[in-house]
């Protein structure tokens, strides 16, 4: 996935693929003279080491944050972490020995699945449908992995405006998910950077809201800020916080003080709810681009998600198609995107892609989907010349063929 | 170690427990103006995810600092890191399984400790005297844990104005200890966050500077520009680094772009060398407060290290007094420091004691070592009056037969 950055980054390339927030929109004249008096003021502190635990100031209002989605907390249980990839890393490395059990939304957030992968647990993937993981599916794969005498040790879930699906968890299954996680005692980790990064009016009410003592939750400024500070936490149950403290202490000392301040000051001082409005609106025209040209370009057996918020759409190609050998061709056509495998442990995703709005404006959004869109035709057209799907095995064995 | 660090930042206290550095002597406004130009002309970039690796241009600029000790090294083998501290955490990562032998010096870093316990590391320290660790005892010490088959996975050490000792391992046994590791096959982790700050003319040349394929070494700016951005650095053989940077994408995905260019900055327009050269003439007037201050105050038979750079002066109290049962005694009398068992895993260091010169003011260290002195002074009294050493349990013992 490096390389495939990499190379999507190329200037005459549209890149569907990172999931860049467009930090470009945020107000830098006002954020530069934020950062310049913290400094020239506050210089002795923001630059000198912190807590480990992170500047209480800071931790005060991520509870404010999180009111917002119907969380009430007490800072004292809040962790600051270098994003939230941070605090899955420490949370992990504390719940999860070499084998453990991990069960995951399938598909999903593509580093969660690598810094299982680093904890060598055992991932299990749990499907989803348009409104989320299934909870009966998720009572199987707790019963299941119980009888395996392996007991799941977490369920890693992104419930709202989910990576890479684009789907949210339903209101009415959200209670049905954490009963079944409470009555198979494992511990729910929630994974919510683009909750406020709603289309519809009102946020989703996170998991955490109704269930403090079973759920550890994730935030970031990543998305409602700038992924350059690197805040996020971690808010967690008592116990589970203090062990995440010691483990973030041995992982870094402390967070930058200077960065802590400066989300603080920019929460304390500045319209962050009209800027998030903004945000909001300017997501909204992207997605709206991006499912207009699905709808426009793309060959009639194509499907996608319709996201309510976030950044992504999951797009399901036609059958006998492989989004994997499909790249180079987009490559060709000045298009990139994520291929669906990159989202499960085991192969799985090769009728999928993963297409990003966030990042390219409404008309680039528009060429590539309209490139990709003729790259899937004459995929379709190879497919239905050859009689088969143009894997990369199947090509092999084409040329083959033709050699011979 | 946290408690006694909460009661030392009271404003009665004269700390010379931590080794915070005196950010205070920086110049604030250049700092703040040039961090408001890199969010104003930059922010695109600065506000932005980066790469798991680190900034290209920073990592030449490492570069450039790491020439003044001798090291020859290329960009694409650092990764940059969140201070030295998460370098140190990674490393172990990547080499330490649960129960893998390390060795350090003895004293050594309370948080290196920290951090090799996190991994279930067994950590053997080996002795030091006032020209760093004894190049026949490493030797010893690698050869019994290979005969005990469980050869060690590294040597970590400070060598240049340790922490906590404060003495610097000599130019003639840099060449002996790197022999030693050579042909233990034990790679050694050179941890250098002081190295800059020399009392005298010129820098130690770095293990590093000699052996570029058997050393791993960590910088640090924050000692030498600020630790509130949180920026430090390893350099490692290529496929060390590599590992590195996979496991430092798992643990954050990239650290701050903004942090990473304000170093960048400040190192390319501002005139860092001669910065440096005024912290070196500020320690070092702080340094030539405690020495003469313990000189003038501390009774006859107390002895302790002469740093030549950095903030750490180790002092050995009389036979039979006890650092740890003395600090409350300290803090009563108004002054804070470390215990020297905080430096050792096994509880040695009793009779041993941290003192710190970086961030009191000469006056303030002045006023701490002359109180300090008088409660050594006190417990030598009252050792001698109770014919035994005012350990815990000893005094414990005395007060039962007091009482009864």
């Amino acid at each position: 996935m490096r390389s495939l950055f990499a190379v999507a980054s190329r200037p005459e390339i549209v890149s569907l693929a990172g999931g860049m927030p467009n930090v470009g929109a945020l107000p830098m004249d006002t954020l530069g003279a934020l950062m310049s008096e913290i400094v020239t003021r506050h210089g002795g502190t923001a630059l000198q080491y912190g807590s480990a635990q992170g500047d209480p100031g800071l931790r005060e209002q991520i509870c404010e944050v999180m009111s917002l989605e119907g969380i009430d907390a007490d800072p004292d249980d809040i962790l600051v972490t270098v994003g939230s990839q941070q605090a899955l890393d420490l949370v992990t490395r504390i719940f999860v020995n070499p084998g453990d059990a991990v069960v995951t939304e399938g598909p999903t957030y593509v580093t969660a699945l690598g810094v299982f992968a680093a904890h060598q647990a055992h991932v299990v993937q749990v499907g989803m449908d348009r409104a989320g993981v299934v909870p009966e599916d998720l009572a199987e794969t707790f019963a299941r992995l119980a009888a395996e005498g392996r007991p799941a040790k977490l369920f890693y879930t992104v419930p709202t405006f989910q990576n890479p699906m684009g789907v949210t968890l339903s209101s009415g299954r959200r209670h049905q998910i954490l009963d079944v996680c409470r009555r198979a005692g494992v511990l729910v980790l929630e994974d919510n950077p683009y909750g406020l990064l709603h289309y519809s009016s009102e946020p989703m009410r996170a998991l955490r809201a109704d269930d403090p003592d079973g759920v550890v939750y994730l935030g970031s400024f990543s998305k409602t800020l700038a992924p350059g500070l690197r805040v996020g936490w971690a808010l967690a149950p008592a116990e589970v916080r203090r062990k995440l403290v010691l483990a973030a202490e041995s992982a870094m000392l402390s967070h930058s003080t200077f960065a802590q301040l400066t989300v603080d000051r920019y929460l304390r001082t500045q319209p962050w709810q009209a800027q998030l409005g903004e945000f909001r609106s300017m997501y909204r025209a992207r997605r709206d681009a991006m499912l207009q040209s699905l709808a426009a370009y793309m060959p009639q057996d194509v499907s996608w998600t319709i996201p309510d918020g976030g950044f992504f759409v999951w797009v399901t190609l036609p059958d006998g198609l492989d989004s994997k050998a499909m790249l180079p061709h987009a490559l060709a056509a000045r298009v990139a995107y994520v291929p669906g495998t990159g989202f499960y442990s085991d192969g799985r995703g090769r009728r999928h892609v993963r297409l990003s709005f966030s990042f390219p404006s409404p008309d680039d959004i528009r060429d590539g989907v309209r490139r990709l869109a003729e790259v899937v035709g004459e995929q379709e057209r190879l497919r239905d010349a050859l009689g088969c799907a143009p894997t990369p095995t199947k090509r092999f064995m084409s040329n083959s063929i033709h050699l011979s």
